[in-house]
């Protein structure tokens, strides 16, 4: 078969686009910046949308739908807010359109002008602080655990499939409570299920941390993070979690009465994952053969390819296949039989390493008569030849074992791309080759920016789980008192 | 306790905003004819949503999803389409803000103008054509099946919470196919899916037919849809199925090669049901004490009441509770105990009456001595103690029997509502009481708008159901081959 992808060597961000292309993920649209998401694609999401749904009830969450329109002068309320979203946004002006004069086609009917315009929804902490307003009075109606799955827009100018869109689908909770104390506990709540789902469903290991002062969400007191690395070294945030403090509450004049009959302000939080998770699961497994998908997380776990020849032959292990599928989805598995007569194995072994599928087994007339089978793993690219009994067993533990596998990889090249480091000098021509960076930072913007400027390296995180360590920012030689993770990102 | 309601038969408009209302299923938001589904109302939906995504991948459909924008431009490809669709509908014609030179707030920055406006989507044909066109060449690609979860916008003039809103919450299948039969076989196929739906789901009966030339989905050769009968006599479409002939195929130059060699345009459908649904859960079934909802469709199918006065009894009544919820909850169903103690059971019961909780169950010390428990079911409002072995299978068959009594309550409903007629002076009589209307028409649209016109009635739909029955057209005389359905509509 002709080579389908570039390689990750010659050129990394073409391989990207080859497997979302290839793979049948999704593509460009007509309409600037927006994707379409391909079923193939969207399975993966509905994977994604189905564990985070259940953790986020389990957690005591609700599902709720807000408008996708915010009125412009909303925004204006929260001062750091409007500069970090209101800005870069698609605006609806009017609400009809007419014939042309001419004929041909339609126009915008200037006498339908909106008095006040719209904003597409880029976040919706405005639109939904506006709503708790009525929804809140006393302590007795908090705290109120709210979720969103929803579309948003934000006027991106460059713009990559998953990783970077005009419009993309996300879900963003937004929670009110009572006191800063359990606010902030919310905030660190879903940091963490937010990782444990990146690193046991995903497979991909992350960083907890807060973001620094320049990198924070806009109208945010503390902004945690989880921080991915990717294979070519630079770094994804793959998702965040807002302390907003009393801003929002204030903005929208959000007050409830307290146990002790005090009118006070409501204390929030925001968080949030996107489809741009699914960028992340592509660049942190998959190699030149394609997409890694992770069991958990993949649409189809196990294919089934009948080998055969004979007409006769065809009929005996189509039938196995059949049984085996039955056999393997009695256990819960997710298993496509192949039995297209319109393609060759070959082609079918490379469309789904293409895909990604955890595991392939094929079946031939000889397999039938040795009571064997062949299993070939997607992540080691590993075949093998068993015996066709205890299979669903085997198949159950391939698939935990291959999940592990995957995420130990991923953490592995984390290690090793992941260095300590007190010279600028030798930062500045490290940094060319990636990984993460652990060093020293004076606390300032001023140094912050400077590094940016010079190495186009961000502080990506404070890291939560490592322990304080005296020492002297790598620029300025000023005191710190922890090392921060600085890398390129996406 | 108060009133809480306006009854149905005092104001049935003002009825239907207070179950809304004090449900909690939604509200309006700032933002006009948009609203908020609130958590209750959204949970609604959610089950909706799972059922009939189970429904649509059983029949061979996958998700997918397309931009929320549509360039102006796709609209006028096809005539009817535009006519019906893009004119009242949300213009984005500006992609940024910034900040107004007085200092106050943000404003439309003039110099970001779009050069060709974007449609927040009111229906995908356009769109979801324009990306076929690139996914279609070979009868190896067909069908294709895809639907999609999205909101859209329309711009309403009169609005009401679920039943008609600016943004609303739907599913639109999209389905391409290599032969019309093979199209029509679809569009039915779906329509049937809808009816299996409404009918062992939402316990609400429909009428399956197509739409006269003047109710037709704008680009559509033939609309099937479902038609139910609210409690006030009006009827409500609950669901509709276009074949779409070539239409859009040969707007956007959908081409493919056949079997035979043969370059061919394709064929069609698009099917869509909404957040609209809800809205006629409501009105099917609810009485003046609030929501009735069917067990299949309630986000809470069980609630338990612990009855105490002494603290030693809370602890006993309250941990029986959730024995029995354990025990519940290992049958499947949903359960909620609610051991709040800053609520009396009294208005507890009034409160989950309100929510349409199927089954009520109350616990007081008295039960657990003589081994009863006290059972309401909200659809009779009935009453009645029984004892606490077997508990299981009685709820699981009481459940049934409600989805069952629901159901056939609102059959009974439509059969006494439902009149043939034959006399148009009768009809203009009887139409003011409502009801579903049998009646002879000649076929063309100038009758059926001058009844429109006259009486407010418009043709529901042309059952598919019914047989053939020769008879003259109750407004013109002139001959007719069968019965349709006339009513005044949501």
């Amino acid at each position: 078969m002709a080579k389908v992808l570039t390689t990750k060597e010659e050129n990394y961000s073409q391989w990207y686009n080859d497997i979302v292309n290839k793979a049948d993920m999704a593509e460009n649209s007509s309409v600037r910046g927006c994707m379409v998401i391909k079923p193939y694609g969207y399975a993966i999401w509905e994977n994604m949308q189905h564990i985070l749904d259940g953790m986020f009830k389990k957690t005591g969450h609700s599902n709720a739908y807000f408008p996708l329109f915010i009125p412009k002068s909303f925004f204006s309320k929260e001062a750091s807010h409007v500069d970090g979203f209101a800005k870069e946004c698609a605006v609806v002006t009017h609400y009809r359109l007419k014939n042309s004069p001419d004929g041909k086609g339609v126009i915008v009917d200037e006498t339908a002008k909106l008095e006040e315009e719209l904003i597409v929804r880029p976040t919706s902490e405005t639109i939904i602080w506006n709503t708790y307003k009525n929804w809140i009075q006393s302590y007795r109606d908090l705290p109120l655990l709210i979720n969103q799955w929803a579309n948003v827009v934000r006027w991106e100018m460059r713009t990559r499939l998953f990783l970077r869109t005009a419009e993309f689908l996300w879900q963003e909770g937004h929670t009110a409570h009572a006191t800063k104390e359990e606010a902030i506990e919310e905030t660190q709540k879903m940091i963490n299920v937010y990782s444990d789902f990146a690193e046991n469903f995903l497979g991909i290991p992350v960083i907890i941390g807060t973001k620094s002062d320049s990198e924070r969400f806009a109208g945010a007191i503390d902004t945690y993070c989880i921080e991915a690395l990717m294979q070519d070294g630079k770094a994804l945030q793959a998702g965040t979690s807002h302390f907003l403090g009393q801003n929002f509450a204030k903005a929208f004049d959000v007050k409830f009465t307290s146990k002790e009959g005090q009118l006070e302000y409501v204390w929030a939080t925001s968080w949030g994952v996107s489809t741009r998770l699914i960028g992340a699961l592509i660049m942190a497994h998959s190699d030149n053969n394609g997409l890694v998908l992770p069991p958990k997380i993949a649409p189809i776990q196990v294919v089934i390819v009948p080998i055969y020849k004979t007409d006769e032959e065809q009929i005996r292990v189509v039938n196995k296949g059949k049984e085996l599928k039955e056999q393997l989805e009695k256990i819960g598995l997710t298993v496509k039989l192949d039995d297209r007569d319109t393609h060759k194995p070959g082609w079918k072994f490379a469309e789904y390493e293409l895909k990604g599928i955890p595991v392939r087994i094929a079946i031939g007339p000889r397999d039938i008569e040795n009571k064997t089978i062949e299993i070939a793993r997607r992540d080691t690219l590993e075949k093998i030849s068993i015996s066709s009994e205890n299979i669903s067993d085997y198949v159950l533990n391939l698939l935990d074992e291959i999940q592990k596998n995957i995420f130990n990889k991923a953490k592995l090249f984390r290690e090793k791309s992941t260095h300590r480091i007190d010279s600028y000098d030798e930062f500045k021509v490290a940094i060319e080759n990636g990984g993460f960076f652990e060093a020293h930072w004076d606390g300032t913007a001023e140094t912050e920016a400077k590094i940016k400027e010079e190495t186009k390296a961000t502080i990506r995180c404070i890291p939560l789980n490592t322990s304080n360590e005296e020492g002297f920012c790598m620029v300025t030689g000023k005191p710190s008192k922890k090392r921060v993770i600085f890398a390129r990102a996406y």
